[in-house]
């Protein structure tokens, strides 16, 4: 996963033991050593046997042949395919370029797995390329910052399934995190103290690089920029610049400053893309000042938005300036916007399509906000030419370069981020690598448990997040009932979450609804089961494997109750232990009438249902996501 | 744990919110900054409340005061006392050095627990110091390479639990694994790429310092030092350097040698004691070289332990020439030691105590090998004072310096380190630190599990390798009943495992006997049931425990069969499978019989004991360790 372009299979398998080893032919560099190295390391990992220490001994049977070099800084289109060819006794890998090693290097990996004889790779050949050029992921170290080891294992993970854009964003309203040497006060002031040296960000600028990820970073301006101002207050636009927001587009001394500053940071990042943002002013910031009201007066600017034009406009200069390309957000894209400004879509596909007619080139990232814990299936259903962007001309189309997930931390922290990203954005990686065609849900799902496996040898946390958040909250080593209930609950889909439960910045992270993953795996099986019960499709096993689940939820609650009681986390999740009781009892009733093909109560049935529907609705900022599941179980069963 | 020396518990608890903060009153140094912020991360990561980001905002009601330094390098019996007092609004932490402080932040953070309430430290006033000087862990980088991440996890836990001496050990006949720039050929041919550069080293030594831990070299020669020999043949005893393990201690070169690389050593390592090892000399490596004969021939040297004595009175001055004091296994003690020589005692309580009357001060190491699968009660009985120590007179006495738990690595890697030194080691830590009089094993248990989820917090990764292997051993994500199965196994004790295995230095360790803990908490807890039922003492929730145990046992072994299957690593588990289902089945047999105080065929009891005492013994390099807890119900049940 990303599902290969082309795959061919061949007869029998490739074995890894003490023996293996990894050649390199023709074009070399540090870069390709390294890939080997990790590739040995992970593997190590993953298997247990010592090849870290061994592998210089061993005569190598899999070969790199890489023909030429990649572009000194990753240009956004270079090729990224290679060949694959693997047999019971050998492995070629074969590239034009660095990039297509390291991204077959990663294919091999994937295809390891345990049998009966040993650690193997099943004999196939492989082509493939991507479809699309630009695959990214955002995180948000604005709202929170977001320590070096969390980004670095998230580039992994990015490697991992072919992502090559790491989308960086420094600042937010809630802080500044990153050094300036030119204006200091901004992390001096701005960041709490938790800031990305200089140092750091060109440590991870080689990380990424060395996994072929290009680093974009974004400085949201002139909104979203209220952190800038601890330091630097002339820059507001607010009488009050502790609560404006919005930088103040009318002064010369504003462009004076990000002259300094964005010649500062193109020279830091050495991508070719410089993110500007744009996104969500409020016109009000800037009416509200009678001085920035006069200016847009004098100068026949009507409104807001047509002030923020003429900043952006300036802010493009500067940036091409720095022979940089410039992306924003929907906002950026106005009548007279440079046709090389690349537009980020986060409101549709509307947007985007609208982008590409006039010429621009875009991003998808509407439908990939993994935040908002939306199920993988969702996102995988979503494509940068789906929807409206279905209707382009083939021109228009060539200028939609992928998409990018979006990790926003206003309420998601460094600790459970991972368990956000993954392996959901696998899933979106699949949907920008992998032909159009490749859509079956049910094989993408089979493939991200697999994925999400491997993510976890690589150093990917978010298996385990949720583990340790429950016994921190029940205070028990092995809080086994917790466990039963928060493998069927999730926090509400979207903005909901934020309607149910009030968040500060510094709102403690450590409920139930930050611990578990944003899609409930039990509950997705066990609801296709419920689906092939209710139409009479279900095997032995599943109604078997339905029953099991609905005794240890009804048996569950008398466990739980009595923990939950004992820790200040866990006392308001008393009545969803108590609905997951009743739901699984009525589900039992259920299956008993379908099996016994009784008729039931009318009266009882209805009530039933009645009930269903209100555990279905959020509790305790979670949903229960088996009572639908038992409705379709009630529904199918006859009345009287 | 360890349990401090004298505890008077106080009325209430204090809470720990967003507004924690820490105070550093008195003697300030960097050294107890970072003790600060290391106690905010951890806090911060135990309750998911973000103080790394706010403590400097809040006004601090936890003041440590510091009388003032410590010694520059730490010393061997430096004050480590401390007094800790929690009330319901406060916490103050005394002490006369940093040393001290960090004791008690540690002794603090072992408090912290959730209730209905909060996260809370109860009242509690407590004043503590240590029972012995030195308390060490030795960690064998000599066998196997350990990664510094391994080192440093490992540091975190030994503060955790107030360990105080970090004896690291280089090299081995497998192996050279520090960089030596005198005689670089050591690392460059000893280490197979893999050793810690002197930069590396510093590193290590500082963040022990941080930590309130000495860092205690060891080289030990003249044997166990084949690698040496691949840099520098010249070095070696026996005709072909390729396969000798024993230094010529014959030869001037030697010494000129050892000059230039002792004094390097000690440079580098700041602490005053220097091991030189000593241990297990085979005579036949230097009477097997006609050479070394003819000069003992010719010096009136009788054998090997003679040839021995000489060697080591060289290696002794050589470390007294650089102002550190030598450190030796057993051996190095002969009638002409020199009093100032500190004894590592490896064989016994006996040479232990030898040594103290012979003048010279002791650690005692014997009982502590955590390699051998013992229980953590079995080390915790052991105590430096104990045994044939225990006949001492008091200033002999005085000269037991401490002990040492040791993490030999011959069949222990990296990645199972974790699971083999915690959480048992906390229980020497405990034997070291409190009054002699803390001897009660089932309240040691109950503290070891919860300091075992503490160091889970603190980065240590003894509770997460099991579940990793196995998932690795099955393939299966959540692979269950081999679960089950490894909750009730052990490795054999003491040296019977290398008996069952073939281990080679390239063996992969990825069986279920690396996986599993040392010690099965399962089999212990229904162990001390089966002790209860037998005796007629157990609850109504015993029986029922017992019952439901011996259920799941029984059923397990029809889902796992097909499981064990599919892999390589599992398929010789199939008949340890087998038997646990029988053991249960005869368990729940015997349940029945001792419930219904029903009389028992003979023939069958004496076949069931028979077969019980089969299935205790090891299968798979495993032990089953609840065969002989079912022994006891049978046992107890009445025959016909």
């Amino acid at each position: 996963m990303p599902l290969p372009a082309h795959v061919v299979r061949g007869e029998g398998e490739f074995v890894i033991d003490g023996h293996f080893g990894v050649a390199l032919k023709g074009y070399k560099e540090p870069r390709l050593k390294r890939a080997r190295q990790r590739l040995l390391d992970r593997l190590s990992e993953e298997t247990g046997i010592p090849l870290w220490r061994e592998a210089s001994l061993n005569e190598p049977h899999f070969i790199v042949q890489t023909a030429g070099p990649s572009a000194p800084v990753q240009e956004l289109g270079e090729n990224e395919s290679y060949h694959l060819e693997i047999t019971n006794t050998d492995v070629q890998l074969k590239a034009e370029n660095p990039l297509g090693a390291l991204r077959g290097l990663q294919t091999f990996l994937q295809l390891v797995r345990i049998t009966p004889k040993a650690f193997t790779v099943p004999a196939v050949t492989i082509d493939d390329q991507p479809r699309f050029p630009w695959r990214g992921l955002l995180i948000d170290s604005g709202h929170r910052f977001v320590p070096i080891p969390t980004i670095k294992r998230n580039l992994d993970g990015m490697e991992a399934v072919k992502l090559n854009v790491f989308h960086w964003r420094f600042a937010d309203d809630q802080g500044f995190h990153v050094e300036s040497k030119k204006f200091p006060l901004l992390q001096q002031k701005g960041s709490g103290g938790f800031y990305y040296s200089q140092h750091e960000v060109r440590e991870i600028i080689d990380y990424a690089r060395d996994r072929g990820i290009r680093v974009v970073p974004e400085f949201d301006m002139p909104c979203h920029t209220g952190s800038w101002f601890l330091g630097y207050p002339d820059l507001a636009s607010g009488q009050d610049p502790s609560h404006s927001s919005a930088i103040d587009p009318t002064r010369e001394s504003t462009y004076k400053f990000l002259t300094g500053f964005i010649g500062e940071m193109t020279a830091l990042f050495r991508d070719s893309y410089f993110h500007a943002g744009g996104d969500e002013c409020d016109p009000k910031e800037w009416e509200g000042n009678p001085r920035i009201k006069e200016f847009m007066r004098a100068h026949g600017i009507k409104g807001g938005v047509a002030l923020q034009v003429l900043f952006t406009a300036r802010v493009q200069k500067i940036i091409a300036g720095r022979k940089k390309i410039m992306v924003g957000w929907d906002e950026v894209l106005q009548p007279d916007t440079p046709k090389d400004v690349v537009i980020q879509s986060w409101r549709g596909s509307k947007s985007l399509a609208e982008a590409t007619r006039k010429g621009n080139r875009a991003v998808l990232s509407s439908g990939y906000y993994i935040d908002l814990n939306q199920s993988a299936a969702e996102h995988y259903q979503v494509d940068p030419l789906g929807d409206v962007a279905a209707t382009l001309m083939a021109d228009e189309k060539a200028r939609v370069l992928g998409g990018e997930a979006t990790m926003w931390t206003d309420i998601v922290s460094h600790e459970n981020m991972d368990n956000r990203i993954w392996p959901r954005t696998a899933a979106i990686a699949e949907r920008l690598w992998s032909p159009q065609e490749v859509q079956d849900v049910d094989s993408m799902y089979q493939r991200l448990a697999m994925v999400s496996e491997k993510l976890g040898w690589y150093g990917l946390r978010h298996r385990l997040i949720t583990e340790e958040m429950l016994e921190r909250m029940s205070g028990e080593p092995d809080p086994e009932p917790l466990r039963v209930l928060a493998a069927v609950v999730q926090p509400p889909r979207l903005y909901q979450r934020q309607e149910l439960r009030t968040f500060t910045d510094f709102t403690p992270l450590n409920r139930l609804d930050d611990a578990v993953p944003p899609e409930s795996d039990t509950a997705r099986e066990f609801n296709d089961i419920a689906k092939r019960i209710a139409s009479g499709k279900a095997t032995r096993e599943e109604w078997q494997q339905a029953r099991e689940w609905l005794q240890l939820w009804r048996d569950n609650d008398a466990k739980l109750q009595p923990l939950l009681k004992r820790s200040f986390l866990t006392q308001d999740l008393a009545p969803v232990s108590r609905n997951l009781a009743q739901v699984a009892e009525i589900g039992l009733q259920a299956l008993d009438d379908l099996q016994g093909n009784r008729l039931v109560n009318a009266d009882t049935r209805q009530r039933n249902i009645e009930f269903l529907k209100l555990a279905a609705k959020p509790q305790a900022v979670l949903l229960l996501m088996v009572a639908p599941s038992v409705e379709l179980l009630v529904q199918a069963t006859r009345a009287q």
